[in-house]
């Protein structure tokens, strides 16, 4: 018998037909004899309805009554989740993150949990009940309520874990694990079985979006064993822990999209500064400054520095992830240049290689990195794996 | 400068453009140097739209999680009318009823408020902020949310006005203020300036709608000065207090519909007990057991006694309020006769008159009461008003 904390996302609770299997999902685990602790998120779609009331009053909502409004989401996800169970006569019992405990620091829209007071949540699991509490919210010590920024119900899903010391946590999501490289771009990827916390962390700041990357440095942390698995189908998913039973030479590719490069001219040394403080910069070349910054700031930075900056052309980040990749640094760079990709720049870390390409070499480049290493590379290590066993 | 609460239901804040005359309305209350408190209903079809969602799961959902549900709505509507007012220019901050400190009984789905922790609200308002707070809604002593059923936003304007010691709770609604009758069945219809505690309760009992009897209750217990103003158009509204200056000797006709005759037989003593305590009896006609029954509670009535009860027709109940209304029984009666409407009972009261006849005749027998008594009562006193000053 464990104590199993789950965290459903918007998507799984999406729809009243998509609670109800949530519900049996549940009950599954209870049945196994598991003690389930749930974090839930908003109904798909209800945070940005929310939001768009909020912008048909203000462009810029005060952020205080921004977290008032928003949290409402998640207290219809988590009521409708318990009367689900009770309806199938499990006992289970919702809770707001105030009632439950979730204390965050005073930052609103953006606030960080510094410490969740379990009580209530033994006492209700104690006497047999699963219990759900409403994701992505605090609150502050002046009894305010706060959000964690969105996504934030995996966050509440860890501390939650962290500070009950549950057993495993496990992110139900639309996919059914973590991939070696994004299935929309990149053919033969498979789901891994195993990925350690530092593996992990490295791929979801590069651009792997099935977990938050706050969210993983938060586990690895306070050593919460992560497990993702899919809300619509049965499987073991993937294990995200501190030393994984396998263990790759390398082990995923990730992408990031969605980059500009911008060139600046004229900038004084200050807004140099502030540039290069938030941004990363290319190799100069031709003497001229170039960064690179993501499509979704560029129009903010554009009305700060008007004619100074432009916008040269759309980008897209590679990276590689694993213990051995640093030594392909090289043999990555001739193969995509091989192949007739321009790199604007590489990068060598300990455990990550990433290249910078044009956005439209992305699905070629992401394809011959996957192919020559990653699937290679393990299925190398598998071979070896069998040799050994 | 006085402490004004205001209350504004459903309607009032139905869409963000009514949410934004609202807060017109807030700071035009400010302006003439009052500080405000608000209570809030939830955007109107909320509640329902949140009821189906439960009633999809079950149709006897959990009254605690429905209570969780449910009183996500306001929380909705008091963020929005904050940020409105924030994008004004002017200070305001929303509070949950839990944050406000409305403690209920725990009686979910029905609470009843039994006491309100006023510190935080005064706090607010001494800084100089219009606190909006949840109507409807309040935390038990365990500190789970509660509701005080639907409509209950009144009560908490009426509640929070005598915690605070306010000096007139303003009820914002569809209407301009009380009307002599019901303007969608009778002719000529007159706006009340003021109307006393015992005649508004007696109103809002026999079918009034524009007030909850349990509000007008509450207010008269706690000396709580009511004004009902129409959140659409500027006017004084009605003011409902101890001794009104205006008093005539018939203040109005209040119309209650969607009842039932509904006829009993083969009953054993304890079921007509059972019914006799909740719902009113006929006067007995050729040895047959009759009672009057809300057409709501009939379909549940019809699975308890099965065959034992039948419907035989729709019945409608008018009553007359007013200090001199009990004299004017007999020749109400007369009058309708008169006109051909069939009588099945009246009670006379000491401050009113009702009588009960078939559906189909309340409008001519609305239109007769309401020529009259009503009018020509009101003429009367206005006359006597205008001789004497």
């Amino acid at each position: 018998m464990a104590l199993i904390v789950q965290k459903y996302g918007g998507t799984s609770v999406g729809s009243v037909e998509r609670i109800q299997s949530v519900s049996e999902r549940i009950i599954s685990a209870q049945q196994q004899g598991h003690d389930v602790v749930v974090a839930v998120s908003a109904m798909a779609g209800e945070t940005n309805r929310l939001m768009s009331l909020a912008n048909q009053i203000s462009e810029a909502p005060e952020p205080r009554e921004l977290d008032m409004l928003l949290s409402a989401g998640e207290q219809v996800s988590i009521a409708l989740l318990a009367m689900s169970l009770n309806q199938k006569g499990v006992k289970a019992i919702s809770l707001t993150a105030d009632q439950a405990g979730i204390y965050t620091n005073c930052t609103f829209n953006d606030a960080t949990i510094e410490h969740i007071e379990t009580d209530l949540i033994t006492q209700w699991v104690d006497k047999g009940y699963v219990v759900i509490i409403a994701g992505f919210q605090g609150r502050d010590v002046h009894g305010n309520i706060t959000t964690l920024g969105r996504g934030g119900s995996d966050t509440t899903a860890v501390a939650l874990s962290a500070a009950l010391n549950a057993d495993e946590c496990q992110i139900f999501t639309d996919v059914d694990g973590v991939y070696s490289s994004d299935p929309r771009y990149v053919a033969n990827t498979r789901r891994l079985k195993e990925v350690s916390f530092s593996d992990m962390h490295l791929l979801a700041k590069s651009g792997a979006k099935v977990l938050q990357e706050h969210s993983v440095a938060h586990a690895w942390r306070t050593s919460v064993k992560l497990r993702v698995l899919s809300s619509f189908e049965e499987g073991e998913g993937t294990l995200i822990c501190e030393e994984p039973e396998e263990s790759p030479s390398v082990t995923g590719l990730a992408l990031k999209q969605d980059l500009l490069l911008v060139e600046c001219t004229g900038l004084s040394i200050t807004e140099q500064a502030a540039l290069l403080k938030q941004y990363e910069e290319l190799t100069a070349q031709s003497g001229c400054f170039k960064i690179v910054v993501p499509k979704a700031t560029f129009l903010q930075l554009k009305l700060a520095f008007n004619t100074k900056i432009r916008n040269i052309s759309s980008l897209s980040i590679l990276t590689l992830v694993g213990d051995k990749v640093e030594g392909m640094a090289d043999l990555a760079c001739n193969q995509l240049k091989a192949n007739g990709v321009d790199i604007y720049q590489h990068n060598k870390e300990p455990k990550s290689v990433s290249v910078i390409v044009n956005q439209a070499d992305l699905e070629q480049a992401a394809e011959i990195l996957h192919k020559t290493f990653v699937i290679t590379e393990q299925s190398q290590d598998n071979n070896l794996m069998i040799a050994v066993s």
